[in-house]
């Protein structure tokens, strides 16, 4: 019996699940495993299958099947109707733009990534401005075509990308709020820290070996299953491989055991998303994890909401005695606390504590509007940069690198990614709250270790949903309500400020 | 300007190239790193991308390039020309069989393998009756498919995806060859080593980290370049990647250093080919090792020619108590010598020291042939074996696991691989001998731990001819003789009966 045109497009996405876990894989092996030497035939490889891919899901057959198959849903349950939508989204994002502005983006977003580390470590943003300035006329060129077709701003056309469905609307209001408190709440919060005693730093040197065994001991008490992954070291963490073979990895430093214990619990909130997606739906896109913000907010849930709790502390504050042995004064659970949760304006977004970090975001999504808009120009961003920093946290970075230079996002061509940062640690915050108020005796198991309860529900709530709905609706149905401000403001006040 | 037919296939078979790169570096993390778990999505993968292949090669266009460009040599150069035929050699392979074929072949092979392994726990061959029954069936319908085409025996056409070129007539003189004189000289040496001293193993544990240590400085004293390839760990070592990232794999006994450090060894000599293959044909066919005759012969060549010669023993010999502390007497150089020396009738093939190994291969030889042609029935293969064992090695091995179940290659459809191993060691003798021979100080040399000179040697001769001339070719211009015995004779009676 001939296939339906359905049938047709499940066969179509599961080959092209095959050879976006090909890629998975060899990207992990890039940042993990591969020396340097390796870097041209790897590039090779992964262009080969970025082709082939796109010639796949841009086969004139596919839009065809789509069309059909949206005609004939009738035989189609919940599961298959919401696949065919993602399928029509992903299609159309792929299709939007011709191969050769495709391949001009690209090439322009690899020479700009390159030139951009040389000038970020020569605090040299001239060397970059005609790349980035190519990089951001390609991405405008993109944003509108894409805008016409899905019928809606270039800025939201991008946005899609990394978080479908969401608008810069909806950001506008989210990012409204937090504005209206978030300032006058980081003062207070500096002022109470500044009545507190001084934080010990823990002094080293703390053994990679013994750092990595807490990692696994605390990947695995948080439900990690390393028969489907497992934990590496790369210079820039990350979560790749695929669901059933999740590549988590970290870095080590020895001076300092607790940014890498936090590094692993973040990207252990990201694993457990990807190992806990439907099973049944593996190779179709209603499989994959729903968005960038739902996905930051697992990461955040793991390692802001859940592991710097006092009960988390209060567990894990041992730990670190029986793996380094007795670190003094610095050892005590006063001051672990405080070292967890010390707030601090700074000029790096990537070591922002969660009460400063969204101003960074919102500066960047400011930037970022206008860049698109053309409303601010490549040259004058240094200047826009530093007199967004001045007014949102009230420092002047000292050159570009601890300023606009510092993230790869721009010259790698990600416009519309920064803002899922800040969503996904709203999401947190309500799934983390609302989780709380649903599972008996929270405090008491987390105490004792016990988080099972918890990712029980996180299961249920968000990573077994996989792209059935959409995040509001994911949220709404966990919580009660769509992605708002209020469990954040409620949290950081809860943890920041006194009693 | 349109593309020449001879440039459109250098372009078909570039991205050839980087597909099956991407199945190398898939397979070696099956190998040393993948969890279980991730096996089903893996193989997945794996046989997306050997399909998409298979497409792209038996693609109509192809065969019609492939005429036009024969047709059109005379702007060719002499690597083009002889890209030309390697890729021809592939393309007639790929097309050969029906897509059916090639599935029913592979999906038999797949189960065959999988039964064949508890089949050998068990030691029960018959379990794997069926299965193999199923395979050797196919394996003949394929072979006489291409034999029709390629106009030669069924057993040659098998044997040319191994060892292009090579014949079972040249196989049969070979092994006559061998037989006439190596049942002798093994009895004389067996005589021989009865006259000398107990061997004294060295009584560990060995630390699996300091064994790796030292087989990183073997492979960095032999040239490996580690900007282009990694030492990791796997069930059973092997030699994967591609030439620019070449992934060597090991494993560790604690119990004896000395096995695994061989294998390093064993698979340092397949990496260097690997990494010394011509850098401007990387992408084709032509830059491709020769085949698996010369591939072991690299292997052989530094595991048994150079290695085990007095030489490299009094060179390495000190670094044993460098790195695992006084072995006591068994540390002695002459223990250490007669250990690595041992010559033994055993079962086990994989286990069989440079003497008795032809004699394993001559028997498995002379059984696939008659699997294949028909004369032996998978049903009668055990008292077949059992026969020639005790013909070759005077052994009748008391189960099938230590009898014919004890290789893979049947049940997974290698039929014609076989002789490559002894093919490899003939040749590594021929190659060692004609580099001692045109090297200056060789024996002092090696001595000192200096390999550059045979490293280069054999870059030269060897590694960066790719496939650009033939294995006899190769042998004829490196050493001034064909492929043949004496070299290999000479070597035996030189290093195992008294002078």
């Amino acid at each position: 019996m001939a296939l339906s045109a359905y049938e047709q497009l499940e066969k179509r996405f599961a080959k092209l699940s095959a050879l976006s876990g090909a890629q998975a894989m060899l990207h992990w092996d890039s940042a993990a495993m591969m020396p340097d030497g390796g870097n041209a035939a790897r590039a090779e490889q992964l262009a080969t299958l970025g082709v082939m891919s796109h010639e796949l899901i841009t086969d004139a057959a596919v839009g065809d099947w789509i069309a059909e198959a949206e005609n004939a849903t009738a035989d189609l349950n919940e599961w298959q109707k919401a696949n065919l939508k993602e399928m029509r989204t992903s299609w159309r994002h792929a299709t939007a733009v011709d191969a050769d502005l495709v391949e001009a983006f690209s090439r322009a977003t690899s020479d700009s990534e390159m030139t951009w580390r040389e000038a970020r470590a020569n605090k040299d943003f001239q060397a970059l401005v005609p790349k980035l300035e190519e990089v951001v006329n390609l991405t405008r060129q993109v944003a509108t075509i894409k805008a016409g077709i899905f019928d809606c701003s270039p800025y939201d056309a991008l946005l899609d990308e990394y978080e479908p469905g969401c608008t810069s609307a909806q950001i506008d209001e989210l990012f409204t709020d937090l504005e209206a408190f978030l300032p006058d709440l980081l003062n207070d919060i500096l002022d109470h820290q500044k009545s507190q005693p001084a934080i010990i730093e823990p002094t080293g040197p703390f053994q990679e070996d013994a750092q990595k065994q807490l990692g696994l001991e605390m990947m695995t008490a948080l439900g990690f299953d390393f028969n489907h992954g497992r934990l590496d070291t790369s210079h820039h963490p990350f979560t790749g491989g695929v669901p059933d073979d999740v590549r988590l990895t970290t870095r080590y430093e020895e001076g300092d055991f607790t940014k890498s214990l936090m590094g692993t619990l973040h990207e252990t909130g990201h694993a457990l998303y990807e190992q806990g997606l439907p099973e049944a739906w593996r190779t179709q896109p209603v499989g994959l994890a729903r968005g960038m913000a739902l996905h930051e907010s697992q990461s955040l849930l793991v390692e802001m909401q859940l592991s710097r709790s006092s009960e988390f502390l209060a567990y894990i504050n041992p730990k670190f005695t029986g793996t380094f042995g007795d670190l003094g004064e610095a050892g005590s659970f006063a001051n672990i606390e405080r070292l967890y949760r010390r707030v601090e304006q700074g000029f790096i977004r990537v070591d922002a504590d969660e009460v400063t970090y969204p101003l960074h975001i919102i500066l960047r999504y400011r930037l970022e509007k206008d860049l698109l808009s053309g409303a601010l120009t490549v040259t004058d961003l240094p200047e826009a940069w530093n007199a967004g920093m001045q007014d949102l946290l009230g420092l002047t970075p000292p050159d570009d690198a601890l300023g606009c230079l510092q993230d790869i996002h721009w010259p790698s061509g990600a416009i519309g990614y920064f803002p899922t940062y800040t969503l996904g640690a709203l999401a947190a915050a309500q799934l983390f709250e609302a989780a709380k108020a649903q599972i008996a005796d929270f405090p008491a198991r987390i105490k004792d270790g016990d988080f099972a309860e918890l990712i029980s529900w996180l299961r249920t709530n968000v990573h077994a949903l996989g792209s059935l709905k959409t995040t509001d609706e994911i949220l709404e149905d966990a919580t009660g309500a769509p992605l708002g401000t209020a469990a954040f403001a409620s949290h950081l006040k809860a943890r920041y400020l006194p009693d």
